[in-house]
C-alpha cells in the first residue's frame, strides 16, 4: 500500500487531502482557512480590484493542513506515514508572489508585511487592466503569435500585467522582487527547499496560460518584446525561467526540513505544481471528448487534445497549452468570470437573506423555461470566455411588476448556462471534440435544477466527479505518477478517478425552448460584447463603468 | 360662502372632497375602498391582462365618501351643506361601464353580476391588446385622420378595443348592453338621474382621448369605420352620444333622490366628468407653459396649448384634444405605464419587505449620478408614451458582484425620470411649451430624491402642487366654475389652487452627467423600442413574451 499527499491552494482557504493511491480512496482530509484579511484575501476599500493574499498564510496552511490530513489518515487501519510516496500541489493562477534572491517572499520581510504589493496577487486581482491592455496591444504589434494561443486577449488577471503594474505603481517593491514566482510553484519550491528562485521547476501550465511561455519561441517572452513595454521587464526575464515542466516531471523531492515538519519521508517525489483546475480536471477524469467543468464562485473549463494533432488558435480560449493538463496533450481552458458569484450577489447582496438559496432554488425548479420572460447576461465580474473583457457588465431583460425573485434567480442560472454553450460551442467549433461533460464544486453535486439546466441548454450530458475534492485528488494523482506508482496518468486516472451515479440527460422539449432563448442571449451578447458593429450597443456597458469611475473620482 | 365637491374615482378606492369656494380651503375629505376583489379591482389568477371593477362598489362609494367629506365639513364654523352649489366628478380611464336602457350597470343584474365581463373595464386591463392592433391597423388603412391626434397607435386601455373585445368574446353581455358609459361621464349621470343612456352628457376629455371622437369627422367614429371592424360596433353607434362637452358645460342637475341620500341642495350643478388626471391638472393650475404630472402607481402628464394655435400632430402621444382638460385650450395628455409600481415592485415585490422604501431612498440619496453605473428601462409595464407598445419590459444593465440594492432602487427611479424626459423633449419639439413642471402625488409630495433627480434628469424646476387632494381639487374647481361662482377657469383655479413652497431646481453637475446617462438611456429605448432598425435588438422582448405566453400555455 502506498499513498499520495494532493495540496489545493484555492481562494479562501488550502485543502490537504491523504488518498490510497491503488483506488483513490480519501482517508484524510484538512482545510485551513487563510487567517489574513475578508476571508482570506487583503482589500482595499476604495479600490474593488485590488485582490491580495498573505505568503505567510500559504506556508502556515500547508503545514496546518497536510499534519491535519495525516492525522485523519492516520485512524484507517494500515495507514503509515511513511508509506507516503509523493506530494503534489495545485492553486489558484495568475497568483503571482515577489521572492528575493534566496526564494523568500517579499512580505515575510517586515520591511514589506504591510504593504499589499508585496503579497501574492490574486488570480480576482484586476488593478492592472490598463497593463494588461497595453500587453495585448503592443503584441498584437510585435509579437501576433503570442496572442494566437490564450484567446487574443491578454488578461489583467496575468503574470506580466501583474508585475507590470507593481513596476508601475510601486518601484520600491518591484526592485526589492529579485523574482516572482506563481503560488502553485512556490510551494514545490518550498517543500523542496530551493533557495534560488532560478533553481525552481516551474510548471508549463502556468507559464503557458499565464505568461506567454511556449517552446515555439525559445520560452519566455523575448527580451526585445519585454524591453518595449518596460526595460525593467526584460532585465527581470532572467531571472525567471528558461524552462517549464508538464506535470511528468518532478518539481524536485520533499527536503529534509520540510520532512521533519509534517512527519513524511524525506527525499518523496514532489510532482510539478499546476492551477487548481488543471489538476482537478485530472481529478474528474478528463480525457480527449470530455469537457471538465468546476464549478465554483466561477466557471473553469478544461479539455484535453492529442498533443499528435494540429489545434487550431481558438478566439477567446484563455488558452491552449502543450502539455498544460496531462503530458502529451494540449491543454484548453476556458470559464465563465462568475457563477455561484452571481447567485450569492443575487440572495445575499441584494435580497439580503442567505437563508434564501434554498427556498429559491425549489420555487424556480416549479418554473418551465421561458416561463418568466426574463433572460440575463452572466457578466456582473466581466467576460473571461469567449470575450476576454473584464469590463462587461450585468443585464436582465424582460422584467414586469409580476416578475419574482425566482424567476430572477432561474434567469442567472440560465444566463452562467448560456455562457457555458457559448464555449462549448466555440471550443467544438475549432475542434476540441466534447462529447460529455463532468463537472466539479459544490453547486454540480447540490443544485439538480441547474445541472438539468445546464444539460437541457447545451445540449450535453452532464455527470459529476465522484469526488467532492477534485483539485486536491488530482494533485494526488499526479503525486502518484512522478512517485513512480503507475506509468501514466491515463492508468492513474482509471484507477483513482470516477463519477457519481446520477446522469442528467438534455429534455428535448426543454432544449427546444433554450435553443430559442439561447439564440436571443446571443444577440444581447454579440451586441453588448461589441462583437456586432451594427447593433451600435457594445459602447454601452463601458460607457457606463466611465461614469462610474468619474464618479467614484468625486468622492 | 359658497362651497363645491369635488370626487375623485381612483383605482383602488373613491374620494369626495368638500372645498371653499373663494379659496380652495380643503375642509373635508372622505376615503372609500372599493370593497370588490382585490384592492378593489377583480383580477384573473389566470389572466394578469384582466382587470375589472365593481359598479356596485362606485355607487355605494359615491354615497359614503360625499357623506362623510360633508360631516367633517360640518366641523369647520359657518358650513353648511345648504351652501354647496356643485359638484365635479373625475375618474380612471378609459374604463367604460356596459349599461342597459335604463341607464343601470348590467353588473347590477343578478344575471351578470358574477361575469367579470358585465362590470367596469379598469383602464388598466389589457386583455383587448389583438383587437386594439387591429384597430390602429384599420385606420392607418381607412382612416389616418382618427390615429393622428392620439398618438398614432389605438391602446389596449381605450373604449373601443375593450368594448370589441366584449362582442368578441363574451356575445350575451354584448348583446344585452344597450350602451357604454366611461366611469367619469356615468357617475354625473347617475347623480343627475339619467335613465336613456342616450341623454347622457358626456365628457369630449374621454370622449376624444380615447374613443376617437373629434368634431372634425362628426363626433365619433362612422358607422362605415366600424362597420369595418364588426357590424355591432356599427350598430353600437346609435346608442352611444352624438355629441361631446368641455367642462363649462353642465352635466345636468342633481336629481331628488341623489339630494335627498347625499343631503344636499336638489338642482345644484353637476360638471361634466373629466379624467381623473385632467381634473387633476387643473387642480395643480395647468395653464399654457406649465406641464403637470400626476405622480402615482403610473404617471399622467398633461399640458395645454391655446386653441387659437395650430398643433401639430405628435407622434407617440396619447392624446391631442380640443377642450379636453381647459375649455378654449388643446388638451395634451401623455404618460408612463409604470412609476409608483416599478419601485412597488422592486421593493414589495422583489426585495418582499415593505419596510425598505424608506432606508433605501435614504441610502439611494447618498449616492451620485452615474456611480453605480445601473441604467435601466422603466417599462416593467409597457411604455405607453413616446412608444405605445404595452408589450415592452423591462431592463436593467450594468450590475456587478458589488450592485446594491440602493443602487438599483435608485436605477429604477432614475428610468422613470429619463421616461419623462422623453416625453417632454417630444412635446417641445412638437411646439408645446414647457416652461414648468409641477408635480402631484404622494410620491411628489414625499420623496425629494425623486424630485431632484427628476429635475436634474429633465433640466425643468420641479414644483409640488399645494393640495394633496388636486383631481378631487380640480372636480371641484370644475364645479365652481359651472356653479355660477367664477366667470371661467382660469379666475377660478387664480383662487382656488396653488403651490408648495418647496422649488427643486436643476443642479449643472447632476445635469451633465445626467445629460450622457440620457443618451445611453434613449439607445437602449430605441433599439429595443424598435425605433432603430438596424440595432435590431427591436424583437428581443417580445420574442421573450412569445416564449413567456408558449410556456404558459403549457401548464
Amino acid at each position: 500500500m502506498s499513498y499520495t499527499i494532493g495540496i489545493d491552494y484555492g481562494t479562501n482557504s488550502v485543502r490537504a487531502l491523504v488518498v490510497r493511491v491503488s483506488d483513490g480512496a480519501e482517508l484524510g482530509t484538512c482545510i485551513f482557512d487563510y487567517p489574513s484579511g475578508k476571508q482570506g484575501i487583503l482589500l482595499d476599500p476604495t479600490d474593488h480590484h485590488l485582490a491580495r493574499q498573505s505568503p505567510a498564510d500559504y506556508i502556515q496552511g500547508v503545514e496546518i493542513a497536510v499534519k491535519g490530513a495525516l492525522s485523519q489518515a492516520a485512524e484507517t487501519d494500515g495507514f503509515s506515514a511513511d508509506q507516503v510516496i509523493g506530494i503534489g500541489v495545485d492553486g489558484t493562477g495568475s497568483s503571482p508572489i515577489p521572492v528575493d534572491a534566496n526564494n523568500r517572499p517579499l512580505a515575510l520581510d517586515p520591511r514589506f508585511t504591510a504593504n499589499p504589493n508585496a503579497h501574492c496577487w490574486l488570480w480576482k486581482d484586476h488593478t492592472s487592466i490598463r497593463e494588461a491592455a497595453t500587453i495585448t496591444a503592443k503584441a498584437g504589434e510585435l509579437r501576433p503569435q503570442f496572442l494566437a494561443k490564450i484567446g487574443g486577449t491578454y488578461s489583467s488577471e496575468w503574470f506580466w500585467a501583474k508585475i507590470w503594474h507593481c513596476l508601475n505603481i510601486d518601484r520600491e517593491v518591484f526592485d526589492a522582487a529579485f523574482s516572482w514566482v506563481e503560488l502553485s510553484d512556490f510551494v514545490p519550491s518550498l517543500l523542496a527547499g530551493v533557495t534560488d528562485p532560478r533553481k525552481i521547476q516551474r510548471g508549463v501550465c502556468m507559464a503557458g496560460h499565464k505568461a506567454m511561455y511556449a517552446e515555439d519561441w525559445g520560452g519566455l517572452p523575448d527580451k526585445e518584446f519585454l524591453a518595449a513595454l518596460d526595460p525593467a521587464l526584460a532585465d527581470l526575464r532572467d531571472r525567471l525561467f528558461d524552462q517549464a515542466w508538464d506535470a511528468s516531471h518532478l518539481a524536485g523531492t520533499l527536503c529534509s526540513e520540510w520532512a521533519a515538519k509534517l512527519g513524511l519521508p524525506e527525499g518523496i517525489a514532489l510532482a510539478i505544481g499546476e492551477m487548481d483546475v488543471h489538476y482537478g480536471s485530472i481529478g474528474c477524469g478528463v480525457d480527449e471528448g470530455t469537457l471538465v467543468k468546476v464549478i465554483g464562485t466561477s466557471t473553469c473549463d478544461c479539455a484535453v487534445v492529442s498533443a499528435d494533432k494540429e489545434v487550431a488558435d481558438i478566439p477567446g480560449i484563455c488558452g491552449i497549452v502543450k502539455g498544460a493538463i496531462l503530458p502529451g496533450f494540449y491543454g484548453v481552458e476556458a470559464g465563465q468570470s462568475a457563477v455561484g458569484d452571481i447567485f450569492k450577489w443575487f440572495v445575499e447582496g441584494v435580497l439580503g437573506d442567505v437563508t434564501q438559496h434554498g427556498p429559491l432554488t425549489e420555487e424556480a425548479a416549479r418554473l418551465r423555461p421561458g416561463q418568466s420572460g426574463l433572460l440575463a447576461l452572466d457578466w456582473n465580474n466581466g467576460n473571461r470566455t469567449i470575450l476576454v473583457d473584464q469590463m462587461l457588465t450585468g443585464l436582465m431583460l424582460g422584467q414586469t411588476l409580476h416578475t419574482s425573485r425566482a424567476e430572477m434567480y432561474r434567469a442567472l442560472i440560465e444566463a452562467t448556462a448560456f455562457g457555458a454553450r457559448a464555449i462549448i460551442e466555440r471550443i467544438k467549433e475549432f475542434g476540441v471534440p466534447v462529447e460529455r461533460v463532468v463537472c466539479s464544486g459544490g453547486i454540480a453535486e447540490k443544485n439538480a435544477m441547474l445541472m438539468q439546466i445546464y444539460a437541457d441548454v447545451t445540449g450535453c450530458e452532464m455527470r459529476v466527479a465522484r469526488s467532492s475534492q477534485a483539485c486536491a485528488l488530482g494533485s494526488a494523482v499526479g503525486a502518484s505518477v512522478v512517485g513512480g506508482a503507475y506509468p501514466d496518468f491515463a492508468t492513474a486516472q482509471a484507477a483513482m478517478t470516477g463519477l457519481k451515479d446520477v446522469t442528467y440527460h438534455p429534455i428535448p422539449e426543454n432544449q427546444a425552448i433554450y435553443d430559442r432563448l439561447y439564440a436571443l442571449y446571443r444577440q444581447l451578447h454579440d451586441a453588448f460584447g461589441g462583437v456586432v458593429e451594427s447593433a451600435s450597443l457594445g459602447h454601452v456597458m463601458k460607457d457606463l463603468l466611465h461614469l462610474k469611475a468619474e464618479a467614484n473620482r468625486q468622492s
